[in-house]
Parts: C-alpha cells; sequence; structure tokens
C-alpha cells in the first residue's frame, strides 16, 4: 500500500531513504495541492538534517524539473553547454562567458536570475543596457542560440514552477541551506534550458553562500554526482570569493566591465575566472580537448574580435542598444561620487565582499525582497584590491550614487569593509578545486 | 533588534536555545496569525531534532496556556488535584480514582479527552451513562467541583486553543513524537484546570505511546520538571501497559468495570494502579502523610461505601442516571456475543494491548478520526488475563457486537493477541517507576 503524507515524511525525520517514485509523489501532490504547505515544510526540515541521498536528489530534481517544461534546443546543433554560479560579489562573469563560448563554436542558452540578498543578479546587469529585454519567448530564445550561438534570458512560468514554490517556503522556514534542496533547486532549472553540459562555478569565503572549503567542496561534489546520474556532462570549479571579482560592485558597472573583459582589457581575475569557466565548457561542448586548449581559443575570440562581435549580435537580437559594446562607458553611472580613502599607509590585505555586496543593496543596486527595483546606475567601484600597495589618503574605492547626503554612511560602510596590513596578503590562486564525474 | 520568525527557525534548527520570550512571541503570533502554519511546521520539526530545554519548554506551555482562560477554582477550598494517563488500552482508571479521591477530601477537577486511535477516552466511557453530560458549562464545573469534590468535563475551547491547533498541525506533520511538544501540549492542558497537583501517569509497553522503559522515562522525568517549574506539585508514576488494563476495553463495559471497582469488586490490576495514582493524590493534596497512608484511606473509601457516594452525586449532577452507580449492570452493552477460545491448554503468557485496542477501534468502540461517533455498547471482555491457566477450548475473551457475521473476523484479531505457553510468564510489577522532583 502507498505511503499516506505523513508516512514520507516520518520516514524522512527517522534518516530512511524514499524511493524515486514515493519523492515524484510528494512533489506532484504538492504541485498539484493534495500536499500542504506545512507538510512540504516539515519534509524539507527532515531533509535538511537528514539529507537525501544521490538518487533521492535526482528524484527530486527531476520532479521538479518535469513540473514544468524542458526547452527544446534540439533544431540548434552541437552541444550546448551553460554555466551556473552559486553567487558572489561582483560576479558579472556570465555577460562576457556566453559570447566568449558561442564565439568559439559553444552554444550557450543561459537562464538568468535576479539579485537577492547581497549578491546580484545578471538580469539585473544586463538590464542596465537601455532596451535589453530578458523576458524573450521561448521560440525567439531557441532562434537566437541557433542564430547568435547565445540567448541570455529570465526564468519562465514554464520552468521548473515547482521549484519556484519549494524555494520560496525555503526562504520562509530557514531551509535554504541544505545541500540536497540546493542541488535539486539548481540543476531543476539549468535541466530545463535543454543544455547538454554544464559548469558549475561554486563560490568558496567571505562573500560567497558557503563559506567553507568544506561545504563547497560538498556542495560540488553533489552537484556533479546528481546532474550525472541526470544525464548530463557536468563539471564543478571551486573559485574563492573573499573579495569582490574584478573592481565593479553594482549593474551597469559591472556590465561595463563584462564589455572590458570582451575587448581584452578586464581586471585579472575576473578574466582568468571567465578563461578557467570557459575552457571547461569549451571541453564540455567538445570544441577544445583540453582546458589549455580552450583557454587559447577564448583568448583568440577576445583577439580577433568574434567575441565582441558575438556580443552585438545578441544585445541587437534582445533588443538592446548594441552600440554600448564597442562603447561600453555609454553605459550610464549614478554622478554624484564619494570617494573612500585608505586610513593607513601599506597594503590592502582584504576586502570583504559580503559587507561590499550588503552596501551595493543599500544603495539601490540590490534588493532584500524579490519585488523591489533596482538602480541600474548606483555602485561602488574598487580601486585598490588585495595586495596592491596604499598610501594614507589614497582613493581605494568610489561610490556611484543618487544622493550625496545618504552616501556618507554608506561610504563608511565601504571603508569598514578594507583591511591593511604592512606587507602585501598571501597570493592565493583564484581556483581552489576542480570536480569532474 | 528582535529576530525574525525564519531567524528564530534557524537558531532552533541549529541548535541553539531560544529566549522564553521569543518562544512566547512565536506561539503568539502563531495564534495570530502573523505565523504561518508552514513556519510552525518547519519549527515543530526542528524541534523535533533539536529539543527544547526545560526552561523553553516551560515558555511554550505557558505561551500555549495563556493562549485560552485559566479554571478559577479559587472558591474551591483545598489543594485541587488531577491526574493525566498518557494512555493504554482499558485504561478506566480516572471513573473510579476521581470519586475515591475525592472522598478522600481531595477536590478533583478533570478535563478529559476522547478516544483517539487505539486508545479509548475518559468522555466516551463516561458517556455510557445515560443522560450523562460532559459539556458542561464552566461555571457549573467549579460548583460541581466544590459540592461533590469531582467533575470530569471535556476540553471546552477557552482551554488552551493554541495547543489545539498546534497539535492538528503535528499530527499532520510527523511531528507528534517529540518529547518537548507532549509535555507543554500535556501540561497547556492541564494547568488550564486551576489545579495545584498533578499526578502522572506515564504508560510504558506495547500497549502505551512510549513502548520502552527509557523513552517513557524521559517523558516523565521532563513533565516533572517542567510542571514543578511552571509551580506545581506533580508526581509521575510509570506503569506497564502491554496487556489491557483490568478486563474490559470498550465504553460501557468499562464504565461498569470502573464502578466494580468503587464496590470493592474491581480486577486486581485495574485496583491497583488507581490506588497507586490515587494515593499520590492524595499526598499532594494534603490528606495523607506517605502513599501508605494515601492507600489505606482510599480502601476505606470503598470500604464505607463513601468512593460510590461521591459517584453517585456526581453522575447525578452532570446529568446522568445515577442509579447505573449502584447497578453497573444497568449499562446496555451489545447483545451479540462471540467467544474466542483457547488455541491449546497451558497458561496465557501476554495478551497485545495495541492489537486489542485497535480491534475495539475496528468495532466502532474507538475512532480514526476525531469526527466519529463511537458505540458505547461494544467492545470486548478479557476472561483470562496473563499468568493465568487455560484447557484448550476455554473461553478466554467475548466480544460485544451488534453484527455476528461482521464480529467473526474481530474475533480472529483478539484470538491473536492471545500468547500461550507452557509455564506462567514471570509476574512483572505493574509500576515500573516512580519519579518526583
Amino acid at each position: 500500500m502507498e505511503r499516506t503524507v505523513v508516512e514520507l515524511i516520518a520516514a524522512k525525520r527517522d534518516g530512511n531513504v524514499l524511493a524515486e517514485a514515493e519523492i515524484a509523489r510528494l512533489l506532484g501532490d504538492f504541485v498539484a495541492g493534495g500536499v500542504a504547505d506545512y507538510q512540504m515544510a516539515a519534509f524539507l526540515m527532515a531533509v535538511f538534517f537528514r539529507g537525501l541521498d544521490d538518487a533521492e536528489t535526482v528524484a527530486l530534481t527531476e520532479a521538479m524539473l518535469h513540473s514544468g517544461s524542458v526547452l527544446d534546443l534540439s533544431a540548434v546543433p552541437g552541444l550546448k553547454v551553460d554555466k551556473h554560479s552559486t553567487g558572489g560579489v561582483g560576479d558579472k562573469v556570465s555577460i562576457c562567458l556566453a559570447p566568449m563560448v558561442a564565439a568559439c563554436g559553444v552554444p550557450v542558452p543561459m537562464v538568468s536570475g535576479r539579485g537577492l540578498g547581497h549578491t546580484g543578479g545578471t538580469l539585473d546587469k544586463l538590464e542596465a543596457i537601455p532596451g535589453f529585454r530578458t523576458d524573450i519567448p521561448v521560440g525567439d530564445f531557441a532562434r537566437i542560440v541557433g542564430e547568435v550561438g547565445a540567448c541570455m534570458i529570465g526564468q519562465t512560468k514554464e520552468i521548473a514552477p515547482a521549484d519556484k514554490r519549494i524555494y520560496a517556503l525555503r526562504d520562509v522556514t530557514a531551509t535554504v541551506e541544505s545541500i540536497p534542496l540546493i542541488v535539486a533547486s539548481i540543476l531543476s532549472k539549468k535541466l530545463a534550458e535543454g543544455i547538454d553540459g554544464l559548469v558549475l562555478d561554486v563560490k568558496v569565503g567571505k562573500g560567497a553562500f558557503m563559506k567553507s572549503e568544506e561545504s563547497a567542496r560538498a556542495l560540488a561534489d553533489k552537484l556533479v554526482r546528481v546532474g550525472t546520474r541526470a544525464g548530463k556532462k557536468v563539471v564543478a570549479v571551486l573559485t574563492r570569493m573573499d573579495a569582490p571579482l574584478g573592481r565593479a560592485v553594482g549593474n551597469a558597472n559591472e556590465t561595463r566591465e563584462a564589455l572590458d573583459v570582451l575587448h581584452g582589457r578586464g581586471p585579472e581575475d575576473l578574466v582568468e575566472c571567465t578563461l578557467v569557466l570557459g575552457a571547461e565548457m569549451l571541453v564540455l561542448g567538445g570544441k577544445a580537448a583540453s582546458v589549455e586548449d580552450g583557454t587559447a581559443k577564448l583568448r583568440a575570440a577576445i583577439a580577433d574580435g568574434s567575441a565582441v562581435r558575438v556580443m552585438e549580435k545578441m544585445v541587437a537580437a534582445q533588443g538592446g542598444d548594441a552600440g554600448v559594446v564597442a562603447d561600453p562607458a555609454k553605459l550610464a553611472v549614478a554622478s554624484e561620487i564619494l570617494e573612500v580613502k585608505a586610513s593607513r599607509s601599506g597594503f590592502v590585505t582584504g576586502i570583504d565582499a559580503l559587507a561590499i555586496g550588503l552596501t551595493g543593496v543599500a544603495m539601490g543596486a540590490g534588493r532584500t525582497r524579490a519585488d523591489q527595483a533596482v538602480d541600474p546606475g548606483v555602485g561602488v567601484e574598487i580601486d585598490r584590491k588585495p595586495g596592491e600597495a596604499v598610501k594614507s589618503g589614497d582613493v581605494v574605492a568610489r561610490l556611484f550614487v543618487r544622493d550625496r547626503a545618504s552616501g556618507e554612511k554608506l561610504s563608511e560602510r565601504v571603508a569598514g569593509a578594507f583591511e591593511y596590513g604592512d606587507a602585501p596578503p598571501p597570493s592565493l590562486p583564484l581556483v581552489v578545486g576542480r570536480i569532474t564525474a
């Protein structure tokens, strides 16, 4: 006899493994209304404590995936590959990565999110481009991926609607921080894109969701195992997220910086992160023999202008002003500028990414609730990164704000995020680890 | 700054102790609608895993208690003492206990429940008495306790309404089996009676909620500690519940048996259980110097007829036919009788209380849903208790049913509940332990 909902919750609570069909039924009944929110909340909390094994996580992922529709990209030739990042401060990698990878022949169908909490969102950054639309109809999305090689849109209501409901419930029941639930949420959305391969950027550090290497590695391992069991080619890269990535934190300024990467003048850490992830994507997409080969091809796509050309086509195809690609300075930033100065001479030894991210939210560049609008023009520009020498009074950061008065408090917070020392900090590699199936 | 609901759930999830004011606020907001059912469900599951310390449990108990009103028994002189049992099969102790204790001078204001699952309910049993009403208005309840010494009613909507809502939620979210939640639920209702002392009968064994002595002892310890911290005199007695208590399982037949105790002709185990609990009540109520003294006084109340007289007054005061007290045979039982016979000669070594209880429910004596009615006349009579010798074909039990045909399956289940052996089983004491503050 089928176990009741209460029996399934009790079984998970007691540390038992549920059958894949039971997980599918639980999710299906939840979507259909036969399982109440309070029952799902109790189940999610039981999962927080007891976990889900790989088979259960695959079942949950697929149940959430099939609560909606999977985009049909069969008309686009080649292996489609996407990237997902667990989120960091100043992480605008997707915006330069997608055209670079597409320029090397691997189609990138990318469904992105908006900023929430201390991390920004790719959609908010892209929408700083005048006219750029992220709510492209599904048919046009497939066409643009085919014609241009890349298209970047927001989650539609067809994509894993069960995940949307479950995530909303997790958010208000303190069940967000569960590795199997995070894995199922990420993969159900990414698998809905109709991709063949996925590269995961699992951030680790002060500015990341996962603060410790151990927890980040556990998440990455599970993502790779479950994604592989779900039939995809999956690689995860662990990258450091203690200080913001690049120099820009905001929306328009982050898009500017991503465009700078395409022009070959991006900041070193951002370029490295983009190349590392892009090379993995080219390998998964069958367009590079090795990571080294992939890196070389991506560098060539910058040098020969082909990445810029893909970006111009993509912006135009999505209704945006393609002129900003050649001239990123056209992206308007707020005109009031507040300077943050070094409190002492020496070296910048650290910049607290979480503090910078939260200041960005307070400025209006991000949101604390999903229904808030963001101001594309406000943001923070980091002038001195960790390891750089400073003299007392040097400008270490600038805030672009609408209103000078309210900006004073914000610049104090940015100032407080900087740490100084007598010597440069040890230089740590960006890439902490790499996990493959 | 006050922590949000999500922060409180997360704190409990992470094993932290909440402030008493935080527990009170959580409950208050839940009752007022500011905390959703799904948030409370997640909190309850977190409590299942992390527990509540004594101070938290007191806070939860008092928040549930004060979600309703506390009965005012200040007009009744003396220390008021009640008894609560965690529930067993054939447990009709309350019905004989209350008049016996009241006859010895300790007022007993008793708010009881209905049967649910395999255990019966005192209210259902009492309502087998023609005319007996358990929905007495609060003012009359206090008056009857004062005039008669005992009154037995059902939970009113004024008594701990938050407990009612939380219990309903626990029931559908697999969070019933949590000691601090059980403790808060029991004590919030009992404290609402306006009592000074409480004796707890924590059942342990096959037919009890707590199957192991360890878990029963943990529950009893917590009940005593929390009840004491809440300002009451509390004693717990652990009693064995492997086989049904007494010989009757049902409603009318159980009330008959309880009345037999008052007349000095009750079955040995039922009499012992009643005396043990009653003696503790007399000690808490200041009417006995010791348990031995209390036991002697209770025996005297049976011998001199004073317990019967209290019962007659109580039944009359609650609208019932007091004539049944002198003549319990007036309580109608179903007329179709099915005999269950011993399958072999030897000794009865055990009777599975859970199986008998569930058969009672299947007969119509109990309920599986709170909105079901019970048939007062159906039930099981045990003719041979564990330790008694039998010859193959001897009647070991009788079923009182409405319909012979449907009774056949039931009598097979009762037959299956009997275990036989070549020697009597070791005689185990009824009382497993006693816990005081």
